[in-house]
């Protein structure tokens, strides 16, 4: 192949915010080297305009098909204090927690109980104390037990029910939350019956119904939803008192050049037409979709060296620090900070972590310009959830810094 | 099957410090359900005894065999201050550390520079800074890279050279840091005359060797461990003011029910064969080896619940606090804290982890007995190592308590 067929300006990832310019990555109006440089450290970059694009488009989606509705930011994606405010200042977001620290966070960060929505699973009595002291939080039950614990502490108090739709859809198997065999969450149709029983002796009220499927769904897999979605209405019949319809997160953005972006007109008409005939509010969970393309982690080349057979590039940051390629092989893709020129030669590289574990491998033969060399910087696209939030100081090198860009 | 013969007393895991006492289960002196009652949330607990006594047979197999040898704790394993402090009393141990912050933190816990070794990866300037305001800590150079950094800024600094033996082993594929491939570990055969001129050119000395084959290994897997010291005796030759070979870690412990413990005797004879020759100290870097089996993970049981053809108990910890299963597929095993009786019944249960993710599950298809009841504790069994130093706080659920007991 020759150099100019790799290297095509655009590429498939650049947009207005994130693209060269002056031979430089810029994410927002910064250059993403320099940002890294003044971190002295591996950096996580995320752009706050892109973040309020994707809610304003969730938003405007479901406006323009004239659903009633609530976007709950998934907490779980990404606690960085500053997104959380931001968020919160929209105007048209609340959060989704899924434990008491989170519920704690979630107040911290200046949202009122109202505008939180929690979904735990084996939610521990700890978790249940934290949800007593909070009442006006909206709590989704995910077994049939919890909603007996939740009902003998707070009695009387609007619950949501979380159903296993028995449909599960992802980026790919490992991340199905629902489908292919019996999976922890949620309430099977099974134990609807006895769930319903449960909150009558408990003295509760079903105020609301949740479903998740999966993490990573683009518009090829919308079938899947609409499928969900239809085994919603089929429990609506049975409560009369529902108020809301939450269906969950999952939705994906493009990783990959062949990946196109969510038809978002075509998923809130898929949401419109399931609820066309029923009085309820509809809440949908975004968590990667609202952060994860907005962010970058910027890494520094720490050695390029020849072992065998193998071009070696090593980077100052490690799996510890966004770990869903090693966990659930979910794809990064992987761009050199300084522009390529077209006229450059391409090299097969294996990008290589600082983490004293074999498989702490970024990218296994990929492609990089052959004059790339210690000191320069590399952007790790799409990995604004999922990595600070679950990151660990595995080998004491768990250090890292955020910036939200404007 | 039988009851009676489901469940036998003594487990293949019991020993006097871990064992079933007057119905339930004791770490040392302390009834491990006591210890989660009292923390109130997810805890390690780790038998200080036991660390001790790790320590104390490895070194004896050494001394009979009449080794000259230094061990050195591989800290990534377990970075609990108290754990490195126990280690530093002993007076018979060092450590191994793989980054900067481990460096200091090794300091921090008392050791002195030359009781500390680095064999890092991919290491950052920030790295070098840290061992270059450390001058009298052992450093093993991972590549001819590093080699020429380290020396501009340590001209005439004693270093170690991590060679790749090209040899891997370990309780799986995953965890081989060497063979099978091309790994991103250490200096191959091919590049030894480059490292040397890179030495040369640098003005530094090589004073040691080190390998390292993988993570797990145990009796059955020595012939590699003979294999690959071999390998570097190929290399000792070349090398005139050599002072010790280090030969990393990853010796294993039993995992499951038909693992015998590494024959420490057949360890340390192929170590002193090896070497018999020549006129080095042998260096050591126990990680699991020491802690693994001295801990315990004590999660307390929220839910208990059919889903479908799946009985599912949930616990109040997931895959973020010891992430090996998931991960590497290494497994887990758990007891219940109350001890079962002969006579009771066992049920196959899966057991499933509070973190919000499909994958978040401790064991599949598993048995507790029949009455396991929320409330009751159950005790994930070698958790010593990879687990609280790797943990994150994925959905907000990070928090965990640590104790040394006596």
């Amino acid at each position: 192949m020759k150099p100019e067929e790799r290297y095509q300006h655009p590429q498939w990832w650049e947009r207005s915010r994130l693209a060269y310019h002056q031979n430089e990555l810029h994410i927002g109006r910064s250059k993403a080297s320099e940002i890294a440089v003044q971190a002295g450290k591996p950096v996580f970059v995320y752009d706050a305009q892109r973040i309020q694009e994707n809610l304003s488009h969730l938003h405007c989606s479901l406006e323009q098909q004239g659903v009633r509705h609530r976007i709950l930011f998934a907490m779980k994606a990404n606690r960085y204090l500053p997104i959380l405010t931001l968020l919160k200042l929209s105007g048209i977001c609340g959060v989704d927690v899924c434990s008491g620290y989170e519920v704690l966070l979630a107040r911290q960060a200046g949202f009122c109980e109202e505008e939180v929505s929690f979904t735990g699973t084996a939610v521990s009595d700890a978790d249940l104390d934290i949800l007593q002291r909070h009442p006006k939080v909206w709590v989704n039950c995910d077994s049939v037990n919890m909603i007996g614990r939740l009902g003998s502490r707070c009695p009387g108090r609007a619950i949501g029910l979380r159903m296993n739709p028995n449909i599960g859809v992802g980026y790919n198997q490992s991340l199905e939350y629902a489908g292919n065999g019996t999976t922890k969450f949620g309430i099977y149709r099974e134990q609807f019956e006895q769930a319903l029983i449960a909150v009558e002796q408990s003295g509760l009220r079903v105020t609301g119904l949740h479903i998740h499927c999966g993490c990573g769904y683009l518009t090829p897999q919308l079938p899947f939803l609409q499928h969900a979605l239809e085994r919603l209405a089929d429990f609506m019949a049975h409560l009369p008192t529902l108020r809301y319809v939450n269906i969950g997160g999952g939705m994906g953005v493009p990783l990959v050049a062949r990946d196109q972006p969510l038809d978002l007109r075509q998923w809130s008409d898929i949401i419109a037409r399931s609820f066309a005939h029923h009085d309820v509010e509809v809440w949908t969970e975004p968590g990667e979709y609202l952060v994860k393309d907005s962010g970058l982690l910027i890494l520094q080349v720490t050695m390029v060296e020849k072992k065998l057979d193998t071009l070696y590039v090593g980077v100052n940051g490690g799996y510890n620090l966004y770990h869903e390629q090693m966990l659930f092989g979910i794809p990064t893709h992987i761009v050199p900070c300084r522009q390529p020129t077209a006229a450059e030669s391409w090299q097969r590289v294996t990008i290589a972590g600082n983490i004293n574990e074999a498989g702490d491998i970024w990218a296994q033969e990929t492609e990089l310009p052959v004059n790339i060399r210690e000191g320069d910087f590399l952007a790790f696209l799409n990995t604004g959830a999922y990595g600070s939030a679950n990151s660990s100081n595995h080998c004491g090198r768990g250090d890292f810094a955020e910036y939200l860009m404007y």
